[in-house]
């Protein structure tokens, strides 16, 4: 690691060693004041980008060391840009599918056979081109349905965030957007789903002039509330098979889920959120901004429903972190700032009624038995 | 190189060292017997899997060390199964493109950005599955305009090959084909066009989660008489251009030609065609099948207009020779009746009276100032 012009430069440092510390010290200061008045656990675990295997079990297994659990406290994500602080309250969830056309047992040579056969590479190329067009929209039938509609309440959140379109697409070099307003925007990356492609591979690599044997395409749906997984896994492979099959190939078709995670959404009008809120505002003399996130964290919602609480993601670096690229920094102003804003909050937190946590729980509880009964 | 089983083991032997040797050793003895009464030249090349960049220059440097060329003899391709030898008589051409689409200046997120843009993957995979269906017609306007028609007599000539279509697809591991007919089998391997599409790689390869910035597709054309590669070239490139505008991404498109190859095609009725039918009977006891290739060797067409004469392919080895494979081979006895059809063939073509060689080449001449008054 490295200190540079007010930064930390260092692999993992915003993602998410530097936030894991600024609150290891936020702890041990308030406990050596004599000042901490509740109860912190901290569950870390390092294996997330490689789908957290055994993650489920170790809690399972030590549930009752973190028995009552009130609040889930994430430092995961970053801002939204360089100068105003976050707090994340929804995720989307993910599907990754690979789908494989298998033809010939041997890679042929377009020489000698092409023209007598049904390529499994140009299959392929018509199966992924009917599930989702050039601008996004997902051609799955039914696969809008179960998304949640838009509140007043929301939008006002997403217009509050007033996202710099133009700058954005300056930074990554995207001449227009599939929209230009930052409401749109954002709803498009944070609030409706989406199916992208991300690789197209053969058997065989190399020679322009081969017809490889298999084909094999690797895509992912971003989900939101309230798809299921479930469900959208389904009728994604149905319509997979059937267009497919439709097509009259005597190629082979495999389709195989190979990860999912579940989206997550709190609700930011809580006492807890609250503090949150609060927290930030008096260390940074500014109003957070609200976000969700595209991306998904499968372990928020795990976790929420386990211990039956509430989660707030409170990233604490910039959006030019470069978190997962090799020059990956944080700024030392937001580890120390990012501390005092636990401490803030873990002082607010104590100090929430019991009747406020409680009333929380049992208002959660009845809404499940109501979905249970539905 | 290694002997087993009556047959020559090593990188090479069938395509085409064997062939080039049983050539040479065939002079080499009609020489020393006192019988060789024809001129016979040896061009040699070793880079035609690399496109044979020198080999024109070389040729029009030292024509005059080929002067009066009347036939060439190449011994490529192999036969079309195990034990009838073949006569090619005809090559289709190639035109390889690779067509990129590129987006943003950096590879994204589909948890991030998944929503907002039009993703270069997806844009390409549009952009190809509108070039071919999957039952292999191209759907470029005017594509076929020009293909030679069947006439009778070509129709008899694949007739006569009576190709075993199931047993072919049980070596490959092909349960159906686009047609079970020989003939329709044949002629689509042989005489009729076909787009076929290679790969289609990423700027970023691995993460499942990437969007990567930009993605190419590598796609071949195989062009017959009388098609011209410029032209298809061109409405191919015009065709693609058109129809990523009409999809109104912000992403760029490129399209480059990588490589061209011109068809051939050989008359499989002069004196010279006739003179190589009867060698291969007087030697190995049955009429070859005439056949032509899906595959393209560009050296023909340009050495036949350059010696303004006929060419004829002699494949010498079997259809499971394995060539450009590890396990490539030649049997013996194919080379040493290669050897001996050459010297046959050599003795035929001395004895073709000049008369005959002057009319065909002026006949020849007479075409082609016909087709250039067209």
């Amino acid at each position: 690691m490295e200190g540079r012009d007010g930064y930390l430069y260092g692999r993992g440092v915003t993602d998410n060693k530097g936030p894991i510390l600024a609150a290891l010290f936020a702890v041990k200061e308030m406990k050596e004041q004599g000042k901490l008045n509740v109860n912190v656990n901290f569950v870390i675990e390092g294996e997330e980008e490689c789908d957290s295997a055994g993650f489920q079990t170790a809690i399972h297994n030590n549930k009752h060391l973190l028995a009552d659990t009130d609040l889930l406290l994430f430092s995961n994500e970053q801002w939204l840009a360089e100068e105003t602080p976050c707090l994340v309250f929804g995720m989307r969830g993910i599907i990754q599918i690979e789908v494989e056309i298998i033809g010939a047992k041997v890679d042929l040579h377009s020489g000698i056979d092409g023209g007598v056969l049904n390529e499994p590479l140009v299959d392929l190329i018509h199966l992924l081109s009917g599930l989702v067009q050039g601008d996004g929209k997902v051609l799955v039938p039914d696969f809008y349905d179960d998304v949640e509609g838009v509140t007043d309440d929301e939008k006002e959140i997403y217009e509050k965030v007033g996202f710099d379109v133009r700058g954005y697409g300056k930074k990554i070099g995207v001449s227009s957007f599939l929209t230009s307003d930052p409401l749109y925007f954002l709803m498009r990356r944070w609030r409706y789903p989406t199916l992208s492609i991300h690789s197209v591979g053969t058997a065989h690599v190399g020679s322009s002039t081969i017809l490889p044997k298999s084909a094999k395409g690797s895509i992912s749906i971003r989900t939101v509330p309230n798809m299921s997984n479930e469900r959208i896994t389904g009728i994604v492979h149905t319509y997979l098979r059937q267009k497919f099959k439709s097509m009259l190939s005597p190629n082979k078709l495999s389709v195989k889920t190979v990860r999912t995670g579940d989206w997550w959404k709190g609700d930011p009008h809580t006492p807890y959120f609250s503090a949150a809120k609060e927290a930030i505002k008096s260390v940074w003399g500014v109003e957070p901004l609200l976000t969700r996130s595209g991306g998904t964290i499968p372990t928020t919602k795990f976790l929420a429903e386990e211990f039956n609480c509430e989660a707030i993601h409170l990233p604490m670096g910039q959006a030019s972190d470069n978190q997962h690229l090799p020059n990956e920094r944080i700024r030392m102003k937001n580890l120390l700032k990012g501390k005092q804003v636990i401490k803030d909050l873990l002082t607010r937190v104590a100090s929430i009624p019991i009747k406020d946590k409680e009333q929380k729980k049992e208002k959660k509880k009845e809404r499940e038995n109501e979905d249970e009964q539905k």
